[in-house]
């Protein structure tokens, strides 16, 4: 079968791999229907993540099951799940607490010696732990909407709720990219009275509108700090999602926090710790929360209200190919001319 | 009247200055019968956090009204009053919220300009925002424990309430100092189930235990990390306070917290960032919070406890000396050979 995989930077190809098999009790295998690629695929696409040559690749991803493993109780062939981008065991004293990310048994699809969501099948280890169940008879525009539920619309969510994103706060969001947008959608579904876009990027920030966003700051650094100020009253921002992960981003997300507001941070640091000002936290009780999404505790959630037609995330895909356009879908991400690429095998 | 003043690093003295008056109708001031030196005292002592030549120093006291604006309502003179460590308007929108540390028109004692706690008087600012009045006729022992809550202890409230002390957690506290054992008897207050106190000074973790603490670590760095993992199956602290500011003293705080727990972190910071490990609280969704503790939004409530006989901060005073022996109680406390010096004028 066809699956992505990363040779080198700037060098993923769909090869030819073996098709996957359950190999324990409680694995399934799910035939993919629909994958997307993520803006953290890219820092292994640029070599900054470093990738082993041969390595799989993508972590957003649904389809249908096609093999079931023997103790696998909740899930049968032929019906359409959905996978969060890491699995989990559901059993151990953290999946029990909700944080599925850091399972004693949990794993990142793509990792060595895992499959990929970008290709025709995955092997699912854990799968009652970690698939959720859709309903069946979904059309594709839906399964397209609850596709953003493997990552980046729960990655927006988990940012939202560690921000402090309420009902009466005023939220910011610095970042245009798929996280940062799916951030706004979060922020004005928890509740909140105003939503700041930082974000230069046109297409992007008129998305983030769409969304929710009642204010756009196109300015950087020092600038998109004196331009949220004056948007508040000098005060800043409650609750600010960082949605981008580097030393500047994440100078700017402290730098426009209200005093004793909340820094959610789910960009994937790539700066170290130069941008956290850990004086200027002290000072004025800024937190700093967040980390990597345990998106299997928020998909039931956010599925409801995906159904009940009350979120969509959906319109952040703006480009669509098959397998065999992974790698252009790569190539189009890094350039910025696609925003997210959806991949329908 | 005599105040300590500081000259230069290492040089503080006694000086004689004018007695403080009146100047703005929200002023009040106030006889200082009891004061102490703080552990950030010693950071503007050794010329770490720099001062002016002449910059009065001290800012934890309580003491007796003497005199009254025109437009306080809540003092009389002769009623005893304890001070939080800044003062505040109480009316700003900060200090409505509690956060009393931001308020608009706060500052600190000591700051040029200011009268400092060390010292026979001082000009309160705003004193309706700022003072807490005591019943009267306590004796000097319950004094000396309200005095705590000027600064030390409500700042080891604050510690604990960041790190999320409460029923049935694991709390560690990384520093033996006089807010980390304030630390140790706030998780105790909040609940916390067990609470590991990181420190090598054995008079001080001797009076940790005494203060609740279960577990003693001694050993630093990479190996206070693994002792404080074996001690909790593995998994680290649900609850971390950091009270001590250093960058070594945050890395272990954030490698100790437990996956999804937090760091309180209310050392003053003097090492930058580096200590902030922030792919690890990116991969474990480890929060940091804290700073700056808003005492006077915690002293009516710990000030009851104290009242009530329940919270006793006061055995982490271990001299006692009059104003002439502050310059000495600097020097014992920058020497360790006290903990934290009481001043009674």
């Amino acid at each position: 079968m066809l699956a992505a995989v990363i040779h080198a930077p700037y060098d993923i190809r769909m090869d030819e791999v073996p098709e996957p098999h359950v190999q324990q009790p409680t694995d399934v295998v799910v035939r993919v229907t629909h994958a997307c690629i993520c803006g953290s695929d890219l820092w292994a696409y640029r070599g900054v993540a470093k990738r082993q040559p041969g390595q799989r690749i993508g972590h957003e991803f649904l389809g249908v099951v096609e093999e079931v493993g023997a103790s696998v109780r909740g899930f049968r062939v032929g019906e359409q799940v959905v996978a969060p981008f890491v699995w989990s065991d559901g059993n151990c004293v953290f999946c029990r607490e909700g944080l599925y990310t850091s399972c004693l048994h949990g794993g990142f699809w793509g990792q060595i010696g895992a499959d990929g969501g970008q290709g025709v099948a995955v092997r699912i280890p854990y799968a009652d732990g970690t698939l959720v169940g859709l309903p069946s008879g979904l059309d594709d525009a839906t399964l397209v909407r609850i596709l953003t539920l493997s990552d980046v619309m729960c990655t927006g969510h988990h940012a939202a709720l560690a921000a402090g994103a309420g009902p009466g706060t005023t939220a910011a969001v610095v970042g245009d990219g798929a996280v940062g947008l799916c951030g706004v959608l979060a922020a004005r579904r928890l509740g909140a009275q105003r939503i700041i876009l930082l974000g230069r990027h046109e297409r992007r920030t008129a998305l983030g509108k769409r969304f929710g966003a009642t204010d756009v700051v196109a300015q950087r650094g020092e600038e998109a700090i004196a331009a949220v100020k004056e948007l508040t009253a000098g005060e800043g921002a409650h609750a600010v999602i960082e949605a981008v992960g580097t030393e500047e981003s994440m100078r700017t997300a402290i730098s426009i926090a209200r005093d004793g507001g909340s820094v959610g941070f789910v960009g994937v640091p790539h700066g170290g710790s130069a941008g956290v000002d850990i004086g200027q936290m002290f000072g004025r009780n800024v937190s700093l929360r967040g980390g990597v999404a345990p998106a299997r505790a928020y998909i039931p959630e956010l599925l409801a209200d995906v159904l009940a037609g009350s979120l969509d995330p959906s319109p952040i895909f703006d480009l669509r190919v098959g397998l065999d356009g992974v790698p252009d879908g790569y190539a189009a991400m890094d350039e910025r001319t696609a925003l997210k690429v959806l991949v329908v095998p």
